[in-house]
């Protein structure tokens, strides 16, 4: 097996190029990654191992497990990480002195082993020099995430027939990750952050949009049992309620993120306005959001949207509000930028976010658009191609 | 919302009682615990901030969300960790000079936030004493789990019924997914380890089977996408093969741990050689596992049982093999202790372990059982509770 597949080498060439400009300019000598979704980002695989990069030579993979790779000049089958210093001598390369780690993605104990394995270097924190690397996607990267979004809103267009009268959420909610699974979906979402719980995404419907969630999450549920307090609750859903269904997008490494509402019967005005509103905001945002623009401004016309239209007690929650209208999306669900008031992130082309201004109406459940765009230098593109108006179940 | 759930405050307190003998035989003055795992071990739910443990005064809950939770001496409301000092001191608590922390279970940049939270104290790994406490299972934990298991057998005696001929191992899986979450599955694996993911277990058929992964299960397999290579590979199931089912069994916070073989047709006399030689394993494991016996012991025995049958070259793998053939179980898939050669553990009473004594055979597939046991006075009792000959599809 070669560890870096041929089609997307180019692409992972690009990535790493990218990489060490930043490690230049940040002073680093090298960085050594080993999370899940720096190692996929780096290598276009998962691998249980290491890959050093700096600014001069050619990243090197270092390969725990499987041990079924090709080694190469650049892959080299590893035992532990105590011994890449050696290798790295035997390369007739230097020992770093000032070696990026990823404090924000590894734990303690595995931060400090490799800091031990490296007792010349200091330690630095590379986690966001990463993070500020991904948020903007190769083309390669792009294409995974049109593929996703289509994949995406194809499995939604299916919802609505596994629908029926008397059902509780979590029936429907098990109907729902069937189709997306028969769909492609993977069934996994990589998170950013230690403590980030969910199966394949939320589906909320009435009051249960209210029930405040420990989680990261825009909306919460509180889940059928006290250790996963998240999504559906397993209540019957009635008319007058809104569902609203916000499942997993992964299909290839890459997510996309989308949520769309259904209703049972008629819904209060309020709710459709609210609905209405969200749509709005996103109209809004699409228009704004070009390389150049302050991601904190499109929270703010959000915020302003939703106050001029009286609905403000009622945006991103109700019970317990989320402080952020959108994220990044890649590789991880939650990645940057944050769209939140107190962002210092300035859009570039190619970014990619989902947008989800919700909004959560008492008795009634949970309305609001997600979709998931591209920046581009006219605006956004929406790569989550679904009608937005609430459906009927 | 009452934090501590009336119906298991006094087993709760149990574990925080077990907890606090253990502190203090450590010398730590105090642990400040965060993961989920040991937030929903100390709490009986989840929440995200920190549960304060000194082995003289009752437990702080420290809530940063939900914000919903009743607040009361012993639960309180946190905006951020660098605010408990304060608040311990307004106790009349004094800080701790030696504090535990999860450096096992928390971002290298968590810790160093908590340890600069806590300037006078030396910080110390207490992820390990936890691991140890959590080995041992409550009362109400054992009910659990024996819950979880009738529940995960309830739903393995369905899973043939949803087979088709030249199905492919993912379609077959993800009916297997759906009659799990129609039986109460919460559909998502708390693990140990920061770089571990699946999404409800793997379904693994033929040559898949020894496919290595990456990751630290006993079995591999490819998976779909690379970015995700474990498991089912997306190939038609053949005549000659078997099918290896290990899916998700976690019901309520707890899960248990279960394996059965399926066959298409029939499979060489090999192969159900060595099913039987799992069985026997199995069966050997289950008189000597009482306390007091070493838990390297049922490895050694194992490795015994597969050499003298002449099967040692197919077990735990065949191109890559896993040099365990057990583990703890509980709110975490793989929990202490490992059961392995190098295993330093002694069975206790009311300790859970999952067996899983497995064979590779190439170009059939992978063959053996899993169960969950509970550790009593007179060996092993099996709570997946399920026939354990290999059956048709």
């Amino acid at each position: 097996m070669k560890l870096i597949r041929e089609d997307i080498s180019a692409d992972i060439q690009k990535r790493i190029d990218t990489i060490r400009l930043k490690i230049k300019s940040e002073g680093l000598d090298a960085i050594l990654l080993a999370s899940n979704s720096n190692i996929f980002y780096t290598s276009g695989r998962l691998f249980r191992g290491y890959v050093y990069i700096t600014p001069e030579h050619p990243a090197l993979y270092f390969v725990v497990r499987p041990l079924s790779v090709d080694t190469s000049d650049d892959t080299i089958i590893l035992r532990k990480p105590e011994l890449i210093p050696s290798i790295l001598k035997e390369k007739g390369m230097p020992l770093p002195k000032r070696l990026g780690l990823e404090f924000d993605d590894l734990y303690y104990s595995e931060i400090t082993r490799l800091q031990a394995a490296f007792p010349e270097a200091t330690a630095e924190n590379c986690s966001h020099l990463l993070r500020k690397v991904r948020m903007v996607k190769t083309q390669w990267e792009l294409d995974c995430m049109r593929y996703d979004g289509l994949r995406q809103a194809s499995a939604y267009r299916r919802f609505s027939k596994c629908y029926r009268e008397d059902m509780t959420d979590v029936e429907f909610q098990i109907e729902i990750e069937r189709l997306l699974r028969l769909e492609g979906c993977l069934g996994y979402i990589r998170t950013s952050g230690s403590q980030m719980e969910i199966n394949m995404g939320s589906v909320i419907a009435g009051d249960n949009a209210d029930a405040p969630s420990p989680y990261d999450f825009t909306m919460g549920g509180a889940g059928v049992d006290p250790s996963l307090p998240v999504g559906a609750n397993g209540a019957i859903m009635h008319p007058g309620e809104t569902v609203m269904i916000d499942v997993c997008g992964a299909f290839n490494g890459y997510q996309t993120d989308m949520t769309r509402v259904w209703k049972i019967g008629e819904i209060p005005a309020l709710a459709e306005k609210a609905h209405e509103c969200s749509r709005n905001i996103l109209r809004e945002c699409e228009k704004m959001a070009v390389p150049g623009c302050r991601v904190a401004t499109l929270y703010d016309k959000a915020i302003e949207i939703a106050r001029n239209e009286g609905l403000s007690e009622y945006f991103m929650g109700h019970a317990q509000q989320a402080p952020f209208i959108g994220h990044g999306v890649g590789i991880q669900l939650n990645e940057l930028p944050v769209v939140t008031s107190r962002s210092r992130d300035v859009f570039e082309e190619n970014m990619t976010i989902a947008l989800e201004p919700k909004f959560v109406i008492p008795h009634v459940g949970a309305v609001g658009i997600e979709n998931t765009y591209i920046v581009t230098p006219t605006g956004l593109e929406c790569i989550t191609p679904f009608p937005e108006e609430i459906q009927s179940l």
